[in-house]
C-alpha cells in the first residue's frame, strides 16, 4: 500500500437534509450519505487513512424535527466539489438524488468556494436600476398562447409594455417552432416593446426564451442582445445549469436572465425527496446566475405551500459572500385578486407574474395592464 | 381578432402518464396536462378555434389501473416539440413536473421525430463489436475510492484489465480535482489498460468521467480522445440532456458514451411522481446518445424494483424507429454473488457493473476480476 500523502485544506461546505426515518435510520442514512457522496466505497475496504479523514463527508450534526423525521447537516470536503457547478451538484445531490427520504433543505459554502462563482450579473438591485423602479415589486406578464402569430404576440407585448408592466417574456413554451420562428419573434417583440416605451417614457424589457439546445443556445442569446431584447428567459432544468451560469458570465452577451423551473419540478414536487424550492430556487438558480427565479406561488395552479414560498423568498436574498441576491418570481395561476396578497406576503422585493389572468380584465390589455399596475402604487 | 391561420400536420406523438386520483380527478389531471404542457392559457380565453383544435394536447385514452390510478395517454401536436430535444422535455414534462401524482412512464414519438436524431452512435451492437465480444454479458467495474493518486488507480485499473474485465470507467465522483486531475489521468489509465491488452489480447476499454462545465466539456472529450481513452462517462442530469446528445452527435470525438444517473435520481425516487425509470433511462438517455445507460438494480444500495429494471431493460431495446438499441447497466452496490442472478434477470444483453466488491474476493484484483469474467463463461 501507498503511503498516505494527501493534505487537503480541511476546509468544508455543509449541506443539510432533512431525513425520513428514526433518529436510529436518520443517523444510519446520514452515515450513507459521508460515503455515496464522496468515495462511494466501502469504508472497510478503505486502507488509507488519509482518505477516511480528508475525503469523506462527516456528520456535523443531527437535529430531531418529529419523530420520524431529522436533520443532518453534513460536511464535505471543499476539493471533492473543486470550482466547477457541475462537480458542486454531484456531491451536494448526485447519487443520493436516487434514494428516498432525503431532501436537501440548505447550503453552506464557505467564501473560498463561493469566490469562484460570478452568480447573478445584475442580481434584484440590478436589475431595478435597469427598470428605474425603486421600492415597489416589478410586474411580470407573459405573451401566449403557443399559436399566435409573432404580429398578434407582438400586439399584446405593446399593450402591456403600454400599460405599465415591467417585464414581457415569452411564454416558456416558445422556442423556435414551425410555426412561431425565434428570430422572427425577437425583432417583432423587442420592436413593439421599444414603441410603447418611446410613448409613455417607461423602461420597459422584453424577455426572449432561449432554452435551447447547446449548439443553438448561444446563438440565440446573441440573437436576443443583436435585436436589443431587454433580457434571457432559460429554463436550466432544460440546458443545464452550468449553461445558465455560462450564459450569465459571457460578458458579450450580459443580459439579465429569469430562470423558468420547467422539468425542474421532480425536485421538490414530493416533501419527503430531492431538494426544497429554497434551496433550489432560491440557491442554486441564484449561484448559476439567474438574477431572477420564477416558482409557483401557493394556491395557484401547483401545490407549494407558504412555508417553502417564504423560505424560497429568504433564501433568495440571504447573505451568499459577494453572490448578489435575486427576485423572487411568484407565479403559475396568479389573478389581480391576489396582487395585494402577495405583495403582503413578500413585501416589495419581488416580482408578481400574472400570465393568462391579465387577459380577463378591463376592456382591453392595456387597461387591464395598467390595473396591475395601479395596484403597485396603492 | 385574426382569422384562423395555422396548418399544423395533425400527427402527434404520444406520451402516457401513471395518475394518481379517482377515475374523476384523473380525467381532470388529463385534461390539465393537455393545457399546461401547450399553450398555458386558461382555455375559456383563447378565441381562436385553430388554436384550440391544433395546439392543445388531446387525451386519446384513459384507463383504470386500480381505483386510485389511471393512466392516460395524451397525444401533442409534433410542432409543438418541434426538432429539439430541450423543446420536447418541455412538452414532455416541463410544467407538470411541478405537479404532484403524475408520473410519465412511455413515450411513443413517430417515425418523422425520430428521424430527427442521431441516438447512439454505436448502441449495444456497435459496443459488442467494439467488445468482440458476442453474446454474453459484458463486464464494468469503476476506479475508486476518490482520493487515490492516479498511479494507484492506473495499477488497479491494469488490474481489472488484466483480470478480463470489458469496461473500467471512473468513479462519477472524479472530476478535476486538486488532488486528481483529469488530464494525467486520462493518460495514465488509458496507457494501464492498453499494456493489460497487449498482454492478454483482450480489448478492455477504458472510460473516463468527462462530466464538466460548459465550457470544459467538450475539451475533455477531445482530451479524452487524443490520449486514446475508450470512451466517455456524461452524467446527463449535471450537464443537461442536449450536452450529452451534443457530445454523441459529434464526428470528431466518436466514442461510446456510458450514461451516469447523477442528480437524476429525483425524477424517479418517488412511484406516484416524476418519469419511471424506463423512460428516464430506458427512452431518455438512449435518444440523448448513450449507448449504455447505469441505474440502480433492485435489492442494492438503492431502491428501484424488480418490475422498474425489467421496464428499462425493455425500454431501452424495444423498436424506436432507426434509434438503435443500447445496453442496460445495472449497478449501485452489485456483487459477484449476484452476478449469475442477474444474468437470469436481465439475460445476456446487459452490462454488469460492480465496483467496490471487486475489492473483496481474491488474494489479488487481477484474480478478482477473473472471477467475475468466469462467472460469465458457464
Amino acid at each position: 500500500m501507498t503511503a498516505p500523502s494527501l493534505s487537503l485544506s480541511g476546509e468544508r461546505l455543509t449541506a443539510t437534509y432533512d431525513l425520513t426515518g428514526t433518529a436510529k435510520e436518520a443517523r444510519r442514512m446520514a452515515e450513507d450519505i459521508c460515503v455515496e457522496q464522496t468515495v462511494e466505497f466501502p469504508v472497510d475496504l478503505i486502507e488509507r487513512t488519509d482518505i477516511k479523514e480528508q475525503i469523506l463527508g462527516e456528520i456535523q450534526r443531527i437535529d430531531s424535527l418529529e419523530s420520524h423525521r431529522h436533520r443532518a447537516a453534513i460536511g464535505f470536503p471543499v476539493e471533492t466539489a473543486g470550482t466547477e457547478l457541475t462537480q458542486l451538484l454531484n456531491v451536494l445531490f448526485g447519487n443520493i438524488s436516487l434514494k428516498p427520504g432525503i431532501r436537501m433543505v440548505s447550503i453552506d459554502l464557505p467564501e473560498s468556494m463561493l469566490r469562484r462563482y460570478r452568480g447573478p450579473r445584475f442580481g434584484a438591485n440590478g436589475l431595478r436600476q435597469l427598470l428605474g423602479a425603486r421600492k415597489r415589486p416589478l410586474l411580470c406578464t407573459a405573451v401566449k398562447p403557443m399559436g399566435l402569430e409573432n404580429t398578434e404576440l407582438a400586439r399584446i407585448a405593446y399593450a402591456f409594455a403600454k400599460g405599465g408592466v415591467d417585464l414581457i417574456k415569452d411564454d416558456h413554451g416558445l422556442a423556435d417552432q414551425v410555426f412561431n420562428r425565434f428570430e422572427d419573434r425577437v425583432k417583432r417583440l423587442t420592436e413593439a416593446v421599444n414603441r410603447a416605451n418611446q410613448e409613455t417614457g417607461n423602461r420597459c424589457r422584453y424577455i426572449p426564451n432561449i432554452t435551447a439546445p447547446v449548439h443553438e443556445v448561444s446563438r440565440r442569446a446573441a440573437l436576443a442582445r443583436e435585436h436589443g431584447a431587454g433580457g434571457l428567459l432559460v429554463a436550466p432544468g432544460l440546458v443545464g445549469f452550468d449553461t445558465m451560469r455560462h450564459l450569465a458570465d459571457d460578458d458579450a452577451i450580459g443580459l439579465p436572465i429569469l430562470g423558468h423551473p420547467a422539468l425542474h419540478g421532480s425536485f421538490t414536487v414530493h416533501p419527503e425527496c430531492g431538494i426544497s424550492p429554497g434551496v433550489l430556487f432560491g440557491v442554486l438558480y441564484r449561484l448559476a446566475g439567474a438574477d431572477a427565479a420564477i416558482f409557483p406561488h401557493y394556491g395557484g395552479r401547483f401545490t407549494f405551500t407558504p412555508d417553502e414560498c417564504r423560505d424560497l423568498a429568504e433564501q433568495a436574498t440571504h447573505p451568499m459572500g459577494a453572490i448578489r441576491p435575486i427576485f423572487p418570481v411568484p407565479a403559475g395561476g396568479m389573478t389581480l385578486e391576489r396582487v395585494a396578497e402577495m405583495r403582503q406576503f413578500y413585501g416589495d422585493d419581488v416580482i408578481l407574474l400574472i400570465g393568462g389572468d391579465l387577459h380577463r380584465h378591463g376592456d382591453t390589455l392595456i387597461e387591464s395592464a395598467a390595473r396591475f399596475a395601479e395596484a403597485m402604487s396603492q
